[in-house]
């Protein structure tokens, strides 16, 4: 069996995914998708960027858009505190990976790191505060996107990725693996904070980002802003769903910026705090384990992502096709 | 029993309720109400009204401001045909009733006339259209309101209101009666356009309006709209619910505007075309009658109403008391 | 313009669909889908008939299960006296069309006809009555289905179909149209009641059957259908949805049951009851009538229907190919 | 500032709350409660218990019904491993407060102890797992609740329960304060799991369980459980709501079991985890506290709770009477 032991005393506290930096051509053109109609706040605005929130969250930023290239920056975690930091930064030095203190605005000390992969990685412990939006009810607008949940990324070495992640702390909760008489890690959902994923990986051309997964309250909130998308310009945005996956139980939509960044709008999913949660097991051969409800999804969805800047994009290890269609 | 039978064959063919006319003090705060708040779509704004549209409604108005005593100045239907209006005057006439052809802005040919208790009815067969926002989902606001749906009235004499709108075609879904040996009506509601009323009147110191009922499409707009009037200073605009009525199955929140009109928000009722369709009787000593879920219902929701300009207010026929609560 | 104007004083008066008769092949694998999954309640069981209503429904059927081939036997409607029936025997007669009064258990004189395309059609007045459920919230199951809505057909000439309903009094809400120098008719929504529609026509191999469509409070019951079908071995009936339609605004989902029967879930369409309500128009150019939200219908949905026992189905008139993905 | 330091290495790893036990009269009646009408699954049934778990627990039970006395016999929590277990005895006995090992069917080892209030305590790390029903829809039955997410407790002394809590480990996340010049905390809610709560105290006559929290995807399932309880026998069991908590931002309802055990369905609060995540402090004088829609709670909900069996009932250290209604 693939799934590596979870670790319950890892080297430095990673307490969930908290942001990412999307590099985007035209900020404008970006604030009216996250912003105007997903329904983002903005919670400051330079020349090169702009920073948003979603409702109930507290922290300043849980997405950069930055004029840039259209890649990935950073995927940003928030650990438990400032000692963590430096134990992180000497836990990734004594593996010979790249690790650095950066400076960031409206963050505390932060250090970018990247798995032996090459994903690029960010970790602080403090960020400049902002003020929930939860009860400002008046204020909602389009998805009512309520907080950051999960990034989800394509490896080209899925077993490589959950070992080093399950070193970090990340538990699975839910995997689907190929049938062979020897079978491989297709994909894993991995979590810190208690639900399904915090951070997930499927094979494929990689390293890229397949996608971020935002939470929204009820399934209402995403059937709305189908709606919304469909009648104000967004409909070629709507790249897959409304829909179930079998896989953690998410009625998820899922969206693209206009650089192609994925969003995926979600609710639905599960606690898994406890330590003795088992993972689920999922086979390549079940159409189900994509979507409850037999949905082929577009082949964009199987082979498009965020590439990371200055990051070889490399050929998966695992060659076979996925059934993904009732 | 009490409840007259329906007539097929009317004096002249009501199609539905179709808009009211409120005096208010302030055009601007009702207009941060009905439109800001609520989400109404404003039609036209002149110096002394402004006209209000739900977001399926192609009729040029369902709710009119006006600049006025704080009281309701018309209750609107919608009529078959240019020849309906004529034979509603001609049938108001020939029993003594009020009845005169006036001129509205926006509406064709206009009839005002009076009830046999003297609340003021408005007539008209066309109306200037407009643009439906049913599928401008990018423009739905507050609790996306999509149409009129009925008014409920007190009156002093519930059989005689009956009465005279069962004559007009009107025809009764639900109704409660007292628990004498020889029971009387104490609240009806009839209909015309095949749901649960058009119009609905109950035992009170009247003619008086005790409310416009409009439309929702799901109990969850009513919930959205709860918080966001708590949460941007219409507080105290919330007077009843939200809950759920026995009668008509209404989910139901009741508001009041800034110069003490109410609105219901409702949605959850059910079809009653058919012509053979049977009353539901309640008897007044049935509390779920009022709220499926046992909540009592405020003493001002008992008591009152916006007047009707010049139209004196006589004591109610029946004294009993109802049960309100479990 | 190809739509006919609507006739506000039919041959006789129907009020609405109120009930369809399905061949089936096995009772109680049926029973099984539409009583247990679905939801409908069983008020009558025969030997070789099953009785079902939905939840508000106090008339006794609004679906007959008949062991039978997998034909489409009946589209009943609801008219609005006993009077009107013997009209309607007269205008079928005057016409040439087959029109005779034939028993049917649990309605009072019933009348079976033809349209000119062959469509068997059974008009009523007086149907046996049994309990609403519609506050026996207790016993809701599966999809909570309120009513029967309508009933949509394919036929070779929708030209011909909408003319002769229109005779009888049904009034056409949303149309597709051939984009042609002379546009021909593609498929026409037309009402009694007052929504969007009682019966509708596309054009196609027919007079067949395409679906009934079945209403629900909120979009939420069908999310749940969804879930619920699809893990109790009914996801090879799913066949397309859940979506939303540009046409109607319908908020869908499409079944097919054991024999094929196709039955629409849906909600969220608006109020159609004023004789001045424009029709809506669309073009077969615009991939949005079918699905707001883009997603293209599986090939089934197009080509499949129930035929009607004895009627020929004919080549369709046009031959165009909507456009039906984004 | 009287909300003690969060601690962030605590003597033992509390997980989260996960069960609780309660005596009840007559075990079928509970049932029909918890299973028929709520909708909890029978994990397993025994002459004088049974035991219930919730749609996505994988825990053999959340819920304990046990014949006895109506008493609240044990508030459990899941605790991080078997060492944690030993960790945890060494501590209550060296803060000399009562701690033993006790047989539990289904769980693993247990250890039985009390606050320094007298509250009943029950750890253990291991119990039996059952299937998640999750996805098997078809069986959601009521309320289709999905887990227990907090327990909630009148204490007479809520600064002591606090700072012993604290020290356990638990984080403040929302409290209430009197407004004197030396302000006290009235009422404190304290979270491990990652969301607004596992535990929360009250200032009142205690210690007593006030109610447990169960948790469900939306708010229509609220609703829908409003519905079935008013029309299944259960209206006298709904003691307060539906509604919105300020504090915690809760959509929830009130329900009374068939012993006076009180249970809060709920749904709508949000993420926690950050380790600096501020308290959000709220004052007496604030009724929207209570509810943002200004609906006040019966007396009963203010006086009434489930004793814990010999443990005697103190009278509570503040005396402040919170404001509760607008």
């Amino acid at each position: 069996m693939p799934i590596p032991k979870p670790i319950f005393n890892p080297p430095f506290n990673v307490i969930r995914v908290s942001h990412v930096e999307f590099g985007v051509s035209d900020l404008e053109r970006s604030r009216a998708f996250y912003a105007d109609c997903l329904g983002y706040a903005v919670t400051a605005t330079y020349k090169d960027a702009i920073h948003l929130r979603a409702i109930e969250e507290r922290n300043h930023h849980s997405i950069i858009l930055k004029k840039a290239d259209a890649k990935a920056r950073a995927l940003g975690f928030k650990i438990g505190s400032e000692e963590d930091l430096d134990r992180a930064k000497h836990w990734f030095e004594k593996k010979g990976l790249p690790a650095k203190f950066v400076e960031v605005p409206h963050q505390g000390r932060t250090l970018h790191a990247s798995d032996p992969l090459g994903m690029p990685l960010e970790f602080y412990f403090s960020m400049d505060q902002a003020d929930s939006l939860l009860q400002k009810y008046g204020e909602h607008r389009g998805a009512r996107i309520q907080r950051i949940d999960h990034v989800n990324c394509f490896t080209p070495d899925v077993q490589a990725s959950v070992d080093f992640y399950t070193e970090l702390g990340f538990r699975a909760t839910e995997y689907t693996e190929t049938e062979d008489a020897d079978p491989k890690l297709w994909a894993v959902w991995m979590h810190r904070k208690g639900n399904v994923h915090d951070l997930a990986f499927t094979n494929g051309y990689g390293p890229k980002l397949h996608h971020i997964g935002v939470w929204t309250a009820t399934p209402m909130d995403i059937l709305n802003i189908c709606d919304v998308m469909a009648t104000t310009g967004f409909l070629k945005n709507m790249e897959r769903g409304p829909g179930r996956h079998g896989i953690s139980n998410a009625f998820f939509l899922y969206v693209r910026d206009p650089d192609g960044h994925r969003v995926e709008l979600f609710t639905s999913d599960y606690l898994t705090a406890d330590p003795d949660h088992a993972p689920v097991r999922w086979t390549l051969r079940d159409p189900q384990r994509q979507t409850l409800w037999g949905h082929p999804a577009p082949q964009s969805w199987f082979e498009e992502g965020s590439e990371f800047p200055g990051v070889a994009v490399r050929e998966p290890a695992l060659k076979a096709q996925p059934i993904v269609a009732r």
